[in-house]
């Protein structure tokens, strides 16, 4: 089976001109068919601010209303997902910003919540990703960078997101490809201690990850993160990675195993 | 030859819930290959004064600076692109978003004025139209949806004029396609009086243009707007048609011909 690429991007690296500059160095040498997949950073919160339009929250939950979801659309699908795309296409890449609606490629479900109503957030599983039209678009050499606004199928737009996005557009391929994910951010890998760069996790099976969150070595955002990659190598995805968006080519990272 | 229907619509069309579902309505059940072109309107100059980005005029012409492209970016390839795109997909067209960028199907050249810098203003000519590329979209049938956001291969965008870009769109395929090119605003056509519903005028041949923009009854935003479709006309465009977005299917109109 041909390999399929597919790799995510955090906020942080979107935004470090220096840190995209190196990453789409080798991204863009990746002979593979791939996907990109972007999230937002802080520029939503930034022009939210600007705009007047105050974060709503729930029991400490951020929701997104309809103002919200606003911002995130004019930020991800348009500021971040056309500036990445034109920059992919002046390093050679064939890039085509998406987001769920178009092509109706994401569909997702306003999410379902026994207490809270989290506004304008879709969930998304692999059904809801039509994996025959995006094997189109990769057939016809196109490279598709999504950012995490998805929509229902009726109109409305969702936010979503872009980690799950990742996994989720990764599992929904294992049929047709043998899929690599891989998490960027701006470590080497997962690391036991941040401040030792030697101290870098070269594996972490499904086993060990309870035992590494109760140590404290792996909390706060890292949790929701892993738990889309190891979902990823239960389900299918050859090779899931965590690595240092500066430099995805090489063999420093962490692997997550099933 | 294949007929492809490239269709414009402006902001007003955009803007108003009522005409552009009415349009989405004829728009969807055309059953050609199609192409949609859409302008901005007044939502930038809201999110504009909104963030406290000032518009920049020089000599009476508005300039494209850094923070204009910006919002422009946001407003007319995020939210307005994404909304059209997440409306026609559930009106069952398939819809898909795209700027210049995207695939590297539109690139433009920054405007060169003898005396005025516009700033990041994109001009764009039929040889900057990767056809081959539209037609493997069209080929796996997406509608492509353009706003008139591309770039210069180089990692800049630009901001386009939306009339110019659907008449460039429309010419470069004529090639492939027996091409039709609509322009849609609020009127059902150009008009003697506009005062006067019966006076539309069936057909404007391009040796009564200059005549009608002496009288007057062509002025402002019309006179770009037909120029535009007379190009069309001469450089083999089939059909160009002046509708009212409320109804395209129908036979008023004002025919443009050569």
């Amino acid at each position: 089976m041909e390999t399929l690429q597919v790799v995510k991007i955090g906020g942080n690296i979107v935004n470090n001109d220096q840190l995209l500059a190196d990453f789409m160095d080798d991204f863009c040498t990746m002979n593979d068919p791939k996907i990109l997949i972007h999230g937002g950073g802080n520029v939503a919160s930034e022009i939210s601010d600007r705009l007047g339009v105050q974060p709503t929250m729930h029991e400490g939950r951020r929701i997104t209303d309809a103002d919200s979801l606003e911002v995130v659309t004019m930020v991800y699908a348009g500021l971040i997902n056309k500036q990445l795309t034109s920059k992919l296409q002046a390093h050679g890449c064939n890039a085509l910003g998406l987001t769920g609606a178009d092509l109706n490629i994401v569909r997702a479900t306003k999410r379902d919540h026994p207490t809270i109503d989290f506004g304008f957030v879709g969930d998304v599983e692999t059904k809801d990703i039509d994996v025959t039209t995006l094997g189109k678009l990769l057939n016809i050499g196109a490279v598709p960078v999504f950012c995490a606004i998805t929509h229902d199928g009726k109109g409305q737009l969702y936010n979503t997101n872009a980690d799950t996005l990742a996994s989720v557009i990764a599992r929904a391929l294992v049929q047709q490809f043998d899929v690599n994910l891989t998490y960027c951010f701006g470590f080497d890998g997962v690391m036991r201690n941040v401040d030792d760069p030697d101290s870098i996790i070269s594996e972490i099976k499904r086993d060990e990850f309870q035992g590494l969150k109760e140590e404290g070595v792996i909390k706060d955002g890292m949790i929701p993160k892993l738990e889309n990659a190891f979902k990823a190598a239960v389900q299918g995805v050859s090779k899931v990675y965590i690595k240092n968006a500066a430099h995805i080519l090489n063999n420093r990272g962490t692997r997550i195993s099933s």
